[in-house]
């Protein structure tokens, strides 16, 4: 563990995050349950199966399959798609978890190609999807775009592109899993975004902050293909109900905080970006996240961090990442530690970040 | 539901199993803990990495790596053990779990070719190998041979095996899911068994009866390969300790109570096949596990059974399968349940079964 790993953790307040992930997130879950509750068996079972309708329900989809994690979803969900059209091309942003952090599972357990649209920049735009040449079978858009700083195309655009592709007879898919932390920007239900895609994977310990797990939605044919392959990837397990339960406790609390948490974010990134060589990404935040971006090196803000910790107590970031141009950056992602944060702490927090950042030049 | 299973969960005691999966199973073993601990994350922590490395020091290997499922550890192993000979061919038995049980998913996902050794009536030999005319890269053996009851080969058996196979560079793969529960009667440790294999998969919720999980043993190499497939899969959770406790809480629990579950299941068998028209396979169990295969429909011992669950308050089975010529039959898997139960209520139990097959015909 280096430096600012071993401060932030002994840190008893943070900016970032719902608090340490310890297994206190799994017993709270559990603490005022019935232990006569029977598992869930191989996908089946009356937790597994209400937790499923009831998503599907409430994003207008005909069915949803818990899974244990977004990768095997997608990559599944992706999948399907191809094996429809027997095209095995899809396109996606180059950020696309699928295409940095999965180990290339799409590729080597699939033989799919991916197009990338879009870059680092910016976000796949609808004339990037016209300009594709070759056939595709699927589209999957990810809202927000995390590894940008979580950015959000107009919800004008989004019904643009799945027009487009419903004329094409393109499966548009999309990546939610931060989608609950968005809905307050958009100022629209879940069923108005996901009525625009044919599929869509939403996240339970991103904003939701539970244990792990993810649900894929879609029409009946859509899941039913789904569970085999999640038999298939070895996903279907005896017994998914540690995830489920918890991921149905936090949905219960922290959804009514996304606008909380969103608001949170926005009032950070205003104060943040006062401060000389500090900017947000987006500088006005969309969802509960965002990127901080700082002018020096990855050493000299660790230096600057592990003092701040010292001093005040509160965790920011333990994981700087470092930038071309003599950048570096963390995220941000806001949720019930920022809350537990008196006004006048922030504000004492931020100008001491002000301060070592300057004596530290 | 149907009639049996309805009755089976009102029963208050059990022949099969380790009583109900509740989530209880979850829960006590949680409940002692301190709730600071922290999470694994992303396949790291100290729990993970103790549990690994305890696991794969008992075994004699150099390394092992927790997975959520054995669908998914095996069809890896066997993968990597294919990349390595770029020879996609690999045997096995053909009621092996990857044949029968997971869709093809080593197929559908890997392009692996399978050739089938032995059949339902009898275990792959070392004949059986050395007839196999095409390059492989590895073979399969389940120790022990669930899906006929679990059989067993000899010790001396699987030396001759093994040395086969490394003599022809076979790289030779344990599915070990009921391992644990086979070392009372080979006599033998985790370790003088794995010794044989170059891959060992153990499973944590059969004999074991904890929630879900397994672990892949093998040396550094091995395990690191299969890591990153492990992300592949999506089987790289952020959290993974909703598996990884209750694995190690009833390992401690029942591993020395395997030798028990061993000599009551061979009890039981013995009881079983006094009874006309009944027999178990193997006739003398080798391990806490067996089949009761009955004459007659499956319609007629439902009706018996319902009866019997009605009369005495103990289930049996709920899971009746169908045989040719007229037979049925049903696994049972000694564990916990039966412990609890007194020689008279067995003896009564037998009783009360051989009358209501009787009158049933």
């Amino acid at each position: 563990m280096d430096d600012l790993k071993k401060v932030y953790v002994e840190c008893k307040q943070f900016i970032n995050g719902n608090g340490p992930r310890n297994i206190s997130i799994l017993t709270e879950a559990f603490e005022d349950l019935d232990t006569n509750i029977s598992s869930d068996m191989y996908g089946q079972g009356a937790w597994i199966d209400a937790f499923q309708e009831e998503l599907a329900r409430e994003a207008g989809k005909e069915a949803g399959v818990f899974f244990p994690s977004g990768t095997m979803a997608q990559q599944i969900a992706l999948r399907i798609a191809c094996d429809r059209k027997k095209i095995y091309s899809i396109a996606y942003h180059p950020l696309a978890h699928l295409e940095i952090h999965e180990q290339d599972g799409l590729k080597k357990l699939h033989q799919i190609k991916t197009i990338l649209l879009g870059d680092q920049e910016r976000l796949l735009t609808l004339q990037d999807i016209k300009s594709i040449e070759q056939p595709i079978s699927c589209i999957l858009i990810e809202l927000p775009q995390r590894e940008m700083g979580g950015y959000l195309p107009d919800y004008a655009d989004l019904v643009e592109i799945s027009k487009y592709c419903q004329e094409k007879g393109i499966h548009l898919h999309l990546d939610g899993a931060r989608l609950f932390e968005v809905l307050p920007y958009y100022k629209k239900t879940l069923q108005e975004i996901c009525v625009l895609f044919d599929s869509v994977y939403l996240s339970f310990y991103k904003g939701i902050g539970a244990v792990a797990g993810a649900v894929l939605l879609g029409n009946h044919n859509f899941c039913k293909e789904a569970k085999v392959w999640k038999r298939r990837y070895g996903g279907d397990l005896i017994s998914l109900y540690p995830y489920i339960i918890p991921a149905n406790y936090y949905m219960d609390r922290r959804r009514p905080l996304m606008e909380t948490y969103y608001e949170k974010a926005k009032d950070l990134a205003a104060l943040l970006n006062k401060i000389q060589g500090v900017a947000t990404y987006p500088q006005i935040p969309v969802s509960n996240m965002f990127h901080v971006s700082i002018e020096g090196s990855r050493e000299k803000l660790t230096e600057a961090l592990v003092k701040l910790y010292h001093s005040t107590g509160i965790g920011f970031t333990n994981n700087i990442k470092e930038k071309v141009g003599g950048q570096c950056f963390f995220e941000v992602s806001i949720g019930d530690a920022l809350l537990k944060l008196e006004d006048h702490e922030i504000d004492n927090f931020i100008k001491e970040f002000d301060e070592l950042l300057k004596n530290n030049k």
